[in-house]
């Protein structure tokens, strides 16, 4: 099979956020595709019973700090927002409902809405917010504003992120190549080798 | 500062097990020794409120794939134990005590009980259990079996486990070089990166 690597992230996902750094060149250099697809991990947790790392003992206050290093480490901006986490419905409704019309687009804009959250700080939760973010793609904004509360693009939202868990996804980024599984921003190198020998 | 990197495990940790097989080289490339400290999961997931990884729904099957396939590459031995999660405490009394007459001899036990529990897949939850794996390496029964029943022995680990949750280790493998901690068996690239950078 040479398909896409399905990425599935959550939009308030610092792991996410870095990986949208390293995913595509890493695919782009094997010769697949990424297709990317945001759901919300809120959904999620309440199938898995875990709950958001920040309100983790001990976990979140490593956590802040190693989001830290990775931005250092990896030379991309890192501004930890002071709304954190927030919810990303309407980044999340915004991203399918553009990608319905150009899917390269949606990419730009799922780009943005995480580089104005986590590398400027920035809450991007509400409508307004992400028409903002938006407007300079040339996204109209009273369009965009109707979508965000039309009941298709809310229930697309909600059939993608069951989708994801019927997928097997219990956590952000995850990535599924040929039916295949993998958990975290750290395992670039598993999903290159497993492209390059054709799995196990 | 170049003092030794702190490597905190529990014995029954599939993920530990695979960092014994990288931590060393790691490390010794790097001019640093490794002091290894196994602790009880156990008793730090009644702080963290986490529980064991096979418990969770989807990701304990996510990770009994993940161990297989990190086990082919990485060239290493995998057998999936009838009997897991167990408890290490025998374990890890009776790795204090060998560390406290020989060092060397007690990281040597360390990566024994490791290959016989996830590598050939036996039990290694009784204090009998221990002392056969103890045995081959020159470790008397009868002392061991006496150590493992003494209250200083008993106090020894408690003490341990509770100086890594002191430490903020919140999982395992955990790691501490000069202060700053890393968790995971696929952080070796940043531990590596720390040390070549003297920290940030």
């Amino acid at each position: 099979m040479s398909g896409p690597v399905t990425f599935y992230f959550e939009f308030a996902s610092p792991y996410s956020y870095f990986a949208t750094f390293k995913i595509e060149e890493t695919c782009e250099a094997l010769g697949r595709e990424v297709e990317w697809k945001p759901f919300l991990l809120g959904a999620l947790f309440k199938v898995t019973g875990s709950q958001p790392l920040s309100t983790i003992p001990m976990k979140g206050e490593y956590c802040e700090n190693d989001w830290q290093r990775l931005s250092r480490y990896m030379n991309v901006p890192w501004t930890m927002p002071e709304a954190f986490p927030i919810s990303t419905v309407a980044a999340g409704r915004a991203f399918y409902w553009i990608h319905d019309q150009d899917p390269a687009l949606a990419k730009q804009f799922a780009k943005e809405i995480f580089m104005t959250y986590f590398g400027r700080g920035q809450d991007v939760g509400s409508p307004d917010a992400v028409a903002e973010v938006a407007a300079p793609l040339g996204i109209n904004h009273a369009e965009l504003a109707a979508a965000l509360a039309d009941d298709k693009v809310k229930q697309r939202l909600k059939d993608e992120t069951q989708s994801a868990i019927d997928a097997g996804v219990f956590g952000a980024p995850y990535f599924i190549v040929d039916g295949e599984g993998f958990w975290g921003s750290d395992r670039m190198w598993m999903i290159r080798r497993w492209i390059e020998r054709g799995g196990w």
